[in-house]
């Protein structure tokens, strides 16, 4: 965590597709190896619920429990069993062959205040990126027994069922959008971006602050018209793009810098395209 | 909904306690009433769901369907039939025995925007007020299987087991502080409060955004350290002191005023005790 390189480059603006080379049965039995691992994860979290969570903080102040450190090992061991030659990046621990084509990417607990709160809200996120591009995502929100997956070109699905891409027609005129949001505190944790925040909320008055990977999710089925993730790190966002693609939404990265500790950060919106549009604009006019 | 006259003031201000008039084994029999009609509401509302939810917009923009209305018609039936002389005030229709000393109180469905958009954190909430101060309470969450429920002097149980008022405790020094908080738009729908929520951003930028009746929940379970709410009408706080007080915690009316049609408007906070003391000071030097 303290070289100044770039650790992972698993981005989002690849130039061109490289994503049709990776042919459909192989996305397939990529897809299948993630819902076994997000499988795992699940029960692993839940042993250690029933066991006792162990809250620690992080020298940045952020949460980190034994369930964090407990499902992305066993991840990373089950990746480097399968797919021995792929990279593995995670929340927690190093990454493993950064270079490699295919990168596996985990975040076991996205939302670790909201676990150790055991508000249900919290969410694993597992990913497969092709050459910086994203193949498959899973969001897995256990405590409301919702999982959001995809991959490219074989739509998305919530708990099985597929996500209609129609969902994400632009608002009709009388409609009032409601967005997902992360907390203020999120923009001020790299960068004093507050204002961007308080821009936000002023144009999106109707506006919900939930654990963000869920955000995300809802953004995916619908639920929310469009949400916004600020500073987040590349396991933040290792399903959403291909999730939201997936669902007939847009997504938007409208910030991609490199943050403390080598890592890239990335300030995105998705969602609706006609509200991603208009919140992309919006936000790029602050930053 | 036309009248300027005060509708209903079942309210939070009263002189001195008049519960203790009322004997445990009378709050016990209404307890077990009012979950009896809980069961009852989320009977119908998942009937609803089932057929099909028709949503409407009121007249003052906010929303009601055909859940809202059918959940509360067959509360006021029970009632009716059951506790023939008590008063009945609910979100939907007008008030019944204004003046009778035991009132209660619903909101069928409290974030119908949220019931709307398939978000499982919509509520319903059942009160008993008795010559002004709540007796019974509970708030009933289906789409996530919670409910809390209490009744004066009887403790506060979340899903049959009881809160412990010892979570209700100041926090430790290096402990943040997460608050539930409603939308910026429910600061300015009937007057121009947006400042207040801008003031509490900033104070406490780790916040959430959920429905507000969830955010209640929270903050009697622990799990959120206190919540605010905002020109809210007595149906959506029916059941929040009761509860939140017989968890341990502080319950704090910052303004109560008459609002559009007839209705009395209350700001709260409520939660830890500290947390409580704290921001109702900050919000109260902002009003």
């Amino acid at each position: 965590m303290n070289s100044a390189s770039v650790k992972q480059d698993a981005g989002f603006a690849a130039n061109g597709d490289p994503r049709s080379q990776v042919d459909a049965s192989r996305r397939r039995a990529l897809l299948a190896a993630a819902l076994g691992y997000a499988d795992k994860v699940r029960g692993i979290v839940a042993q250690v619920l029933e066991h006792g969570v162990i809250v620690d903080a992080k020298p940045d102040r952020s949460l980190v429990t034994n369930a964090d450190l407990a499902a992305e090992r066993a991840f990373r061991d089950a990746v480097e069993a399968d797919f021995p030659s792929m990279g593995i990046a995670g929340e927690e621990l190093e990454p493993l062959r950064p270079a490699a084509d295919f990168q596996w990417v985990i975040d076991p607990i996205d939302g670790t205040a909201e676990f150790a709160r055991s508000l249900p809200t919290w969410g694993s996120i597992i990913g497969v990126f092709y050459k910086g591009s994203p193949l498959v995502g899973i969001i897995d929100h256990p405590g409301l027994d919702l999982r959001v997956q995809a991959a490219y070109g074989l739509g998305a699905f919530l708990n099985g069922r597929r996500l209609d891409p129609g969902s994400k027609a632009p608002l009709a005129e009388k409609e009032r959008a409601c967005i997902g949001l992360p907390a203020r505190r999120n923009f001020n944790r790299v960068s004093n971006d507050a204002h961007v925040f308080d821009a936000l909320v002023r144009a999106y008055p109707d506006f919900r602050v939930l654990c963000t990977c869920l955000t995300h999710t809802y953004a995916a089925t619908g639920q929310l018209d469009a949400s916004v993730e600020w500073d987040a790190h590349l396991w933040d966002l290792a399903a959403t793009r291909v999730v939201i693609e997936e669902a007939g939404g847009r997504y938007a990265c409208v910030r991609e810098r490199v943050g403390p500790g080598g890592y890239k950060l990335y300030c995105a919106v998705f969602g609706r395209v006609d509200q991603v549009d208009r919140i992309a604009k919006m936000v790029s006019a602050h930053i």
